[in-house]
């Protein structure tokens, strides 16, 4: 370091000075970022991040999951366990560790941010060793207190002009009011995540008392009827807080389209336990169409992020629970899975539906194709392990010949 | 525009200078088209091409189908319906919001096609926009009735050896015969194309008074044993008319082999009705085997170009019909469905089977090692959504290491 | 030729002093060669390679399967037959027709290694061809006898610091010993390769005879307690010669973690027959996991070689029996397949397993983030068909930004 401005570009002379216009071209430009996993409350309290452990490491699946990997247990990183308990709270230690396998971050996204981030916010430029680790976190340190460094602050200074973050259906999104009330101008948007009260398989002992709560707060019967009207109306509730879309985070991207009867009967099956596996995927299938048709209703634009088996790691998710980095993507099926979503919403020209997927084969085979002829599609840029130089570069040789650029969303943060 | 020379070859001074060379060794070589996808009337006819819209747009489901994903009607743009009648008469109509639109094909293939077309044969080097949709219109309808624009000046101009169409196995190839009579040495060959009279799930409703019409031209019983001589009788009918080849288009690649009693029975069912879904595969899997054999005897090439999920937009095909724009490729298997047809002929090094496919994981994994193999196989080029210069790259990136240079076969174009 | 020395390297002219740079760091590096397909009788014995033909051609499947696949009779190379017998001695003929042939491999990675073999170790700078056949033919058979080209002297020049050998269970290990004793410093390790003990499969006839003679090398009991026990002896007797690693080549990468009285129960049944395809499948997926076990009490890597459908081409492998250029890759899922062994060992990080895959598209999808989590897990380099310059650039497009370096497991030859 210092990080040379053309990191990311081609090499070769006469493409990097194109790549150089293009990229002048859209550098200043205000950031929409309509899946970009922050907290709500950073912008309400507008706090400073508490030290460079619990604002790099811990929260960072990216990061501690190539740790462990290597051999780094998670308690030695402070993870917090099962039950939120961190494992570990001396943080220089933690720290200290971090820097010692920094190393084996190369040629990672990981490496490209995290630099980044140093560099441009905290004027470090050198690259973390075991040697530099207590000076670059002491560097840190000194300056997160500083106002320039609170979330409002950096809100502004990065040109964001709308974030939104992605809230449970049972969310009050009471810091999304008090950001309202604060009189601060940032847009800070919910959108509506409801897999928790629609995926049977999710926390599946917590379930029913879920959807319970969800009917509750919506003053509708325990009903499919009564299910689906509370989902219109807690909808409703995000809309009015600022939300344009809704997320939808499933094992495949399998979707229904039962008769009413039929539905509402599998609605009682998943809620009052005795179903399948079978039947609770046909369930989350059928809320996928029942999402779209809502989409139609009220206008939010609808994201599918479909294929990643969930902890995967048996004995880790015991000790530590979900989101350790222990999410690992499985062979994902477009054509057939939404066909039945299609059926009914595929030719809606007033309807989005962006599609992300985590296996890149379907992407020339049939994401490309579906997106360049249905009306209702979008294709979402490269998520989560393809959010990468690597990932955007496929996704463009695959994907724009046959999709286009304008079949496409554009930017999309999942960090 | 004007388009520059190198705009498909490497940015790089070096390689381009070697693309140079061996583009320039190239260039000027006839044509020879083995899949053509032309209509033999032009040639039979030698008649001048109507209109802008019935040559560019009308019958292009590269280019409808994208306008239909961004929003398009097909009915705004005077797409035949179910029953033939376009939806939209007005020409100059569809030409302006063609045009309006055509900024989305931006990165596409169909843009480099179009515009490639629009200035080396009309001398048009502007881009297309609504501001001139107008006038360049009018300068492509004023240069159609040109003698020098007709199909047998173009076949003429454009280089072509030999094109070959691709025919129905009923079709009696009447263009073709007037074409030779005609004097006009061009050679247009006919192809044999039997998937209607092959396929029972294709336009079901008239499969069996297909066959009964294919047994009636041939001569041959209404039997498993007279269909096969029909087949047999058809292709020579064809060989003698100029066809150097059949072509399969089927959902799967699957093959089979059944001992002859089995297929006589599966033929029946088929025929006469209450066959399950699975036996109208087997049945199609059967006779590619049976095509095999036949190749083997006559001497035409055999193409199979599996894998794709037609007619997938349900309502869009009530009201449209086929080739819409919305048949999607689907996840195709060689190394399990092509066993049955391999170790009946995969040793024959005097048969060329020419395999196609659009799930481009097959490359490296399947149809290079097949290819790389078996004597009967050789790949086809980079098909459909692949024919652009990605799809080509990953084509070659993908194959030629493991299949050689000598296992594909070359040009194939597909317009 | 003479061969540029930058073949291999990127044209544009900053990339290539990087890589150049990248390239003086490493070429004097020693081999550590894990996998290298060498005999060890080569190194026992020291004897001179008898001709060109038993050296380049003959034993060389990548070479002779393309050469069958433009229609090149294995016969006609002296490919031994079903039992052993060259089916053509005439090795000048041999070699004449393989220089007729030369040109078809062109792109192919045997190309490279073929030419750079020739100029690099017999000085011979000519492209093979028909009219230079005899004279490359007598210049490679007069260099032979030179003590310079005897495999221990290869060995030496080549800067090989050790090399491990790929040996059945019921291997003695003759020459390793001879080896040994010789006094000749070099290291060649055995690798401890159970297939033909494990799998219920391959060469099913002598299945139940080869355990046999496992247990009674190893004096345990006919048992599923026993054989496990005479596994564990074998690789002791491996290690003691050297071995640091295992090797497994299945048909897919299941594994399974059956209780202790059901794997017995499915022992008895693969070994005293009746047993089905599934539970052949099983008994495999069962053995990995129980060499994982082996692996983490003795210390030795494993490394899993997956997804080969192994004599795809039925009349070949009856006249010319395995290993005939015939192993077609299969679609291979790991995320499922590896659940089993991972819940059991995945987290140990004192336990190395290795896999590969011949399926590329699991590279991105499932492995980089298996490897980028699983303590256990690294990624070998790419394999067999994919061991070539476009392979490995795939690779590490698709595997290194998720897994990063340290996951995988840099150079293993196959060759």
């Amino acid at each position: 370091m210092a990080l040379h401005p053309d990191r990311l570009l081609p090499i070769e002379a006469e493409a990097r000075g194109i790549a150089r216009e293009l990229f002048a071209s859209v550098e200043k430009l205000p950031i929409l970022s309509p899946h970009g996993h922050t907290e709500p409350a950073w912008f309400a309290r507008n706090e400073a991040f508490a030290d460079p452990v619990s604002l790099f490491v811990r929260p960072d699946h990216y990061i501690f999951r190539l740790l462990y990997s290597q051999g780094v247990p998670l308690e030695a990183l402070g993870i917090p366990d099962r039950n939120g308990v961190p494992t570990n709270t001396d943080n220089r230690a933690i720290w200290r560790l971090f820097a010692k396998h920094w190393y084996q971050f190369r040629a990672t996204p990981s490496r490209i941010w995290f630099e980044h981030a140093l560099e441009s916010n905290f004027g470090i430029a050198e690259r973390l060793t075991e040697a530099n680790a207590d000076s670059i976190y002491d560097a840190i340190a000194a300056a997160l207190p500083d106002p320039r460094m609170r979330p409002r602050a950096l809100f502004d200074r990065f040109g964001i002009e709308a974030i939104s973050t992605t809230d449970g259906a049972l969310d009050s999104l009471t810091f999304h009011d008090e950001i309202a009330r604060s009189g601060w101008p940032g847009r800070v948007l919910p959108a509506y995540r409801p897999d928790a009260v629609v995926d049977p398989d999710r926390d599946a002992a917590g379930f029913a008392g879920r959807v319970e709560q969800l009917v509750a707060l919506a003053g509708t019967p325990l009903s499919w009827r009564g299910y689906l009207d509370a989902h219109r109306a807690r909808r409703a509730y995000f809309k009015a807080r600022g939300a344009t879309s809704t997320d939808h985070g499933h094992p495949s991207a399998r979707t229904e389209n039962l008769p009413a009867a039929e539905a509402a009967a599998l609605f009682e099956r998943v809620l009052f336990g005795g179903h399948s596996p079978e039947e609770a995927d046909r369930f989350r299938g059928q809320m996928l169409t029942e999402m779209a048709r809502m989409s139609l209703d009220d206008g939010l634009v609808m994201q599918i992020h479909p294929g990643a088996w969930r902890n995967h790691n048996r004995d880790l998710f015991a000790a530590f629970g979900p989101d350790k980095g222990a999410d690992i993507p499985t062979p994902t099926n477009f054509v057939t899975a939404l066909k039945p979503l299609l059926d009914e919403v595929g030719n809606e020209a007033g309807l989005t539906i962006i599609l992300f997927t985590l296996d890149e084969t379907a992407f020339s085979r049939e994401l490309a194709p579906l997106a360049g002829h249905y009306p209702a599609l979008r294709l979402g840029p490269p998520w989560w392990f393809f959010d990468s130089p690597e990932g955007m570069r496929r996704f463009h040789e695959t994907v724009t010949e046959t999709a286009g650029f304008y079949n496409t969303v554009g930017f999309n943060d999942d960090t």
